[in-house]
């Protein structure tokens, strides 16, 4: 699956070795959930689905994120930056909780005085959701 | 410069080839601003600083982000992601523009089907800043 002409035209996917930036902002509280990567079938996908398929780097397969503990990404809007190496897209995010963790946000180590912190929000419980 | 060892054993920069993802979002109105990269560098450099410090992939070298336009991001809040490979600032942008286009945000690329519109704020004539 490929982007259409118009979208092939304005992605840049060389800079990040065939990869653009994803992020995923909640769409009502405009707090980033999470960042991650798409390769141009991801996107096409995500596009196409209208729900957040990234692209796994660890795993290096299609990630259709939610596709085990239920909570996608439903994209109500989607933005492309200046130079085209990167996506953001604005996100209802079923369950409540984009991490894996189970928490609300993945960006829940907060940097103080050199020093970590977890603000974290506690949505789910990560060993009930996914049951491996 | 590095970083001190608590953040060191967090920040994961093996993924990315030596480089995070770097975020910067309007502290006050949740915007996304722009994303960039940061190495280990660049992130000492941003934490002693106060203000966002990139690794340029294209110029190969630290980016003091607004060192030739004046528009500097004043880094309020730092947070890293749950596997370190992400970071997310919480910004005050001085200027009001974030982006070489003279934009708000760099993301004023909105795909709608299957199109882009242009729904960028023009904030400044990047010809009048950038004088080259």
């Amino acid at each position: 699956m490929t982007l259409n002409p118009e979208l092939r035209n304005i992605v840049d996917f060389t800079k990040g070795n065939g990869l653009v930036t994803a992020i995923a902002q909640d769409a009502d509280t405009g707090e980033i959930l999470m960042v991650a990567n798409m390769n141009e079938e991801s996107l096409a996908k995500t596009i196409e689905l209208g729900e957040a398929v990234y692209w796994s780097r660890s795993r290096q397969k299609l990630w259709h994120k939610g596709e085990e503990s239920g909570n996608v990404q439903k994209v109500r809007e989607l933005y492309l930056d200046c130079d085209g190496d990167a996506v953001l897209m604005k996100v209802e995010q079923i369950g409540g909780a984009a991490c894996h963790t189970g928490k609300q946000s993945c960006f829940f180590n907060k940097v103080e005085n050199g020093a970590v912190i977890d603000i974290g929000v506690q949505v789910f419980d990560p060993k009930q959701v996914y049951k491996k």
